[in-house]
Order: C-alpha cells, then sequence, then structure tokens
C-alpha cells in the first residue's frame, strides 16, 4: 500500500532532512513531531547491511529532554524508578520512566553530562511537558527544555571501524553507553556508544542544527570505504533482538503496560528510601505480581505485517497481544513480540493471534529470538 | 515531492481508516501518534466543496483527554488561564493551555460533560500525561485517561442541512461548541457545533471504535443529497480565517509562544482569585506587554510553501516568523500566518520572509484576511 505523506508545517525536519532525501529516502514515520526516514527504497538490502556491514541513520527525532539547575539530579531521580545512585559523568543507563500508576510512558537513555545537566533521549511522547509539570510542581530548581540536539547512528559490525576513522581509536575504549563530548573537525557533538540495534555502533549526538548536512556528509566519506549506506531503524532487526519499541509494543493510553510486564523489572528499585513516580502503584504490582510478561512468538506461516496490534487469544479468550510482526530473512521464519497472560508458559499450545486475514498458530519463546 | 508515509505498528489508525482508504485517500499525516487523512487526490476540488457545499473528515486524532472525579471541576480550572466559572453541562468552551512559563502547550475545545466529567479535545501534543502528572502531584482526586472517542467532521456551508438529515431539525438550535450526547442508528456519540474550520459544521465524537466505518458510511449517505465528499482539516482555509495550528504557528519546543502574542490574551483571567498553571509568568508578560503579535500577511509572488516556519526579516534582522505560506484561491494571492514584533503596524514597509528559494515581501494585515 503506497500512501504519500503530507510534509506540512506541522511535523519538524531533522538537521539531516535533506541529506536523506539526496540519500534516496523514500518514505518516512514521524517521531516526536518529527519526519524520521523509514527506507530509502531497499528494505532487504538496508537490513543486510546493518546486519553484516555498517549503516547511517538520521535519528534526530530521538528529541533530548535537557534537565538542568541545582535540583536536576533530585528531578531525574525522582523521574525513574531506576536507583541512579552510581551514575557517574560520562554514564549513560536506560531508564524507564512510569507515570503515577506505574505505567510505562517512555523508555529512555539517560545521559549524565554534568552533575546537574542530564539528557533524556526519549522515546515518542512528550516527556518534556511531563518532566516539567512534575520540577513546577514541586518547586523545584530544574530547568526543563529541548536543546539543539539530533544524533545520527553509526549501527552495524563495522560500526566501530567507521567510528574510529572518524574520531580516532579512543572511541573502541567507549563502554556501552559510555559517551564523550568532543567535535569532527570543529562540528559540535556528543559521541556515545548506543543505538537502537543489537549490531553495535554508536551515536552522534550533534549539538548545532546548522551543521546537520556537513556532519552526515563526513560519516558518508569516511563510511565509503567501509560500505556504508543510508538505513533506518529496523524493525525486523529489532524483533529478532527483542528491543522495545515504546509507541508499537506499548503506549499508555494504547497497550498500557508496567515495567515488570515489559521485563524491566530489575531496573525498578523499591528499595530506594527515596520516593520517585509511581512508587506506590509499582509496589502493588510488585506484590500481586506481573499480569502478563513479554515473549517471542514464533508465527505460522508468512501472513502478512497487520501494521498495528493485534489480539492473542487461547480458545478464543483474550490472553495477549502481539504488537509487531515480521518475516526474519535470518531465522527464515515469521516472528513476532508481545505480551503474554503470566501463567502461560512457553510451552502451551493452541495459541493464535487474531490477524486481519485470519488466525496464525503462535507458539511463545524467549527473547531475543535464537535460531 | 512524493514521500510515502511508513504505515507502521508505532502509528494508531483512526476507526475510519479502512473508510478513508476506500474513499481514496491519498496521503496522511501523524497526529497525537495517529494517521490523519491529508487529501483525497483532488486538493482543490476538496477546498471548495468545503467553501462552497460539505465535507466529511476523519478527525479521529483529535484525542480526548477525558477528567472525571471529585476533584475534575478543580483541576480542568487549574489547567487553563480561562476562567470557566459560567460554564455550563452541554457547553463547550475553547482554552488556551499554557505550561508553568506561560508558554502554550496545547489549544483545545472543552466540553463539559457533566459536573464531574470533562474531555479537552487537544491539538498535537500529549496532553494525559501532563494533566495526570499535575493531578497526582497535587493530590486531588481526578482522574486522567484517554477514552474511546474518534470525533467525525460534517464541514461547510451545507453542514447543517446533512447533520439535520442525520439527526432531526433539532441540531439546527445548538449554538456554537453546544453539544449532546445522542445515537444515530444506535451508534453511540456526542453531537457539537464545531470543527476547525470557518465554514460552519458539526463534530460527531464518535464513542464506540468498532462502529467507525458504519458511522463514516452512514453520514456518507446521508450528505450524499447535498453532494458531501471526503476532505480533511485544510491549511488553506485554515490561514484565509486565521485558525491557529499547535504544532505549526507555535509549539513548546519549536516556536514558543504566549497566548498573549497568540491573540489569546481575552482568555486569560488574571482577575481570578484562584491559582492556575502559568498565572506567574503570564502575569509578568501582561505587565511588560507581549514581544510579537499573530497577524496575516499578504505575500508577494507565488512563492511555493516552505513546509516549515521561517523567519520574517526586516533589514536583515529577525522581527518574526512566518509559520505557513499558502496560495489562497479566494483571495487569488499568496498568504501567511506568523508573529511579528509588537511594536511593527502593519504600515510597515520593508518586511521580508526568508524563504529557501529567496526572500518574499510581505505586508502584514489582520486576521481573517479580507479581500
Amino acid at each position: 500500500m503506497t500512501i504519500e505523506i503530507a510534509i506540512g508545517a506541522n511535523l519538524r525536519k531533522s538537521p539531516y532532512f535533506e541529506a536523506t532525501l539526496r540519500a534516496g529516502a523514500k518514505n518516512f514515520s514521524v517521531y516526536n513531531h518529527m519526519l524520521i526516514p523509514g527506507h530509502f527504497g531497499d528494505p532487504d538490502g538496508e537490513y543486510q547491511r546493518l546486519m553484516t556491514g555498517v549503516a547511517m541513520w538520521d535519528v534526530a527525532a530521538q528529541r533530548q529532554v535537557e534537565v538542568t539547575g541545582p535540583d536536576a539530579a533530585r528531578l531525574v531521580q525522582y523521574l525513574t524508578p531506576r536507583n541512579l545512585s552510581g551514575t557517574k559523568v560520562g554514564q549513560g543507563r536506560y531508564v524507564p520512566i512510569c507515570d503515577h500508576d506505574g505505567y510505562l510512558i517512555n523508555d529512555p537513555v539517560l545521559l549524565k553530562l554534568a552533575e546537574d545537566r542530564f539528557w533524556l533521549s526519549v522515546a515518542d511522547s512528550d516527556i518534556h511537558l511531563w518532566a516539567q509539570a512534575i520540577a513546577q510542581e514541586k518547586g523545584w530548581q530544574a530547568q526543563v527544555g529541548e536543546p539543539d540536539v539530533s544524533p545520527l547512528a553509526i549501527q552495524g559490525p563495522q560500526a566501530e571501524a567507521v567510528t574510529a576513522a572518524l574520531f580516532g581509536d579512543w572511541v573502541r575504549e567507549l563502554r556501552y553507553f559510555g559517551f564523550r563530548e568532543t567535535t569532527l573537525d570543529g562540528i559540535p557533538l556528543v559521541l556515545a556508544r548506543s543505538g537502537w540495534s543489537k549490531q553495535g555502533g554508536f551515536e552522534l549526538y550533534l549539538t548545532d542544527a546548522s551543521r546537520g548536512i556537513e556532519l552526515w556528509d563526513r560519516v558518508a566519506a569516511a563510511g565509503a570505504p567501509f560500505g556504508i549506506g543510508p538505513g533506518a531503524p529496523n524493525d525486523i532487526e529489532r524483533v529478532e533482538s527483542g528491543l522495545i519499541s515504546y509507541g508499537s509494543d506499548m503506549r499508555r493510553q494504547v497497550i498500557p503496560a508496567d515495567p515488570f510486564e515489559m521485563g524491566l523489572g530489575g531496573l525498578v528499585d523499591l528499595a530506594r528510601e527515596d520516593d520517585f513516580v509511581g512508587r506506590a502503584a509499582l509496589q502493588r504490582i510488585a506484590a500481586r505480581g506481573a499480569a502478563r510478561r513479554r515473549v517471542g512468538f514464533w508465527v505460522e506461516g508468512t501472513p502478512p505485517s497487520p501494521g498495528h496490534a493485534v489480539p492473542v487469544q487461547l480458545a478464543g479468550e483474550p490472553v495477549g497481544v502481539v504488537s509487531e510482526l515480521v518475516h526474519s530473512p535470518r531465522l527464515g521464519r515469521t516472528i513476532a513480540v508481545g505480551l503474554l497472560r503470566a501463567d502461560l508458559t512457553d510451552a502451551t499450545q493452541g495459541l493464535q493471534a487474531a490477524l486481519p486475514g485470519g488466525p496464525a498458530a503462535l507458539q511463545p519463546t524467549a527473547l531475543p529470538f535464537r535460531p
């Protein structure tokens, strides 16, 4: 189904937008009110490039919520159930963000830039509004805003080689989620070992939007000897790897889910002495146990992706949800991710996905998928 | 520029989605994380239909933030600077929503369904997260959520005739923003005299998503004798009429603007005795005067729409912003809306829009545009 996107004034353009058009972007989605490339005309080739080579992605739509000020650390710690007490400047942390009812409303990476300066590299919801409301209602001395920061990702097995060619061998020493403020030919950025794939890589958090095209071209040139090409966050790879996609796997107002259900219970520290958003609700959920659990599903046959979540049924009763379904080239099978009633084991027989074209048999399995 | 939209699991589909595809939707945007039709292949004809006949629009992406509970009225009143004390059940109100810094973060219509039940029919930002955070931090007994409500708009000079044919002549008595809970062949909905155009019309707030296709078809059938056809919120008409588009004209993190600048100062009641979000900031702004004012611009020539905001300059200095530029068939000219430094009158000569293809001369004018 080929449908155009309306490129109106209401949708923000990334600093790399013109460069991605020039590179052949054929398809865009919208994330944090910003256009984000979907593919460049060769989805199969772009998947292979991520799995075996190196790809560059415009992920500027992964906006930063910056928290600064004397109470910045206190606010950030209040916003997540994760205990951040051991986090040092230069370290990143994956931090579930829950609302006061204990439901996930985002799952950003937190970057600690200074003792009083943090970025939340957010998924697709308006956390800046939510965080500012909390800071102000608390009366805390913390400013919340969205700075001029636009990540460009380099992902794939050859990503380290490309990034080392750009910045030097010191990047090889960066630990996962570790980052450093630096420059590239005078272009200011924060370089982090991170990215929304399990193929390894880096993200270049450009801090001057006026230099987006220059950075894009610089990365393309340095990556050329390694066969770099344009791509985008890849739904197939993320389902294979079991990465969470806020907006697809859960969204507060569509598929409400708590961190225990999503497999993030290990990041919820109920032993903390300080209060945090959602604490009482999360304590209740922990006490009774999660209602569902996050699983992979082997899907029978090759049904097309429905493009939206569908119910999982057992003997006609709803027992879960398939949030995304893809065909895996690597596994040679149709696979999916979703949530399943917690009492149902991976050995459960008779599960079905209620797909638009008719039911498809499902077999649960642990994530990430293994051949 | 023809670019596809990626219809992925992360973007919600409206209950009318399949019906709009069947009706020939060629182009979609994204609003509140939901697909919304842009046009149906005949933008000029769709504009004319709105101006002279009647159109039906899938505006399900205009989501409802429902506030209920003993403190619902108190919360809603706290969320907006507008004084709601005279608002009765069955009445709607246009309510600016500001953050604690006094910047607009949405401009919904508020529907008072009961003394303890309200809908905010929101523009494109996650007000449900923001409002719930405030309710919870206040410790108030108010629940905030997104109910199963999906508006379908009937707009244009013939809209009243179509709506009367569907519901009966009582709809002719509804005042602007007045609404009533009713049914159509058993389909539950709230019928309001409202809609995002100045051509008159109604919105059918469907409250059972499973009946979306049925409602769409029912409206199409009743409208057929009046020449109804599919359409979408129309950027040309809204610029001509001076309607505000949150996300285009202003957005907290892109074009921050306060209600005084946007011409909404009359809805800010600083004489209220109760506190509300942004009060202190709005008092400061009121005391010093708005920095900019909302204006229309006559644009020289027929430059193409840039698809994003551009600076307004005077002798090379930035003095404002053009947020959207269109060609008006009705006026036979290129027009735009935006913000201009408050000390510059409509008689100011030498203003220019810094368009990608080169500067274009601007002459400010009052909104709405008049021939």
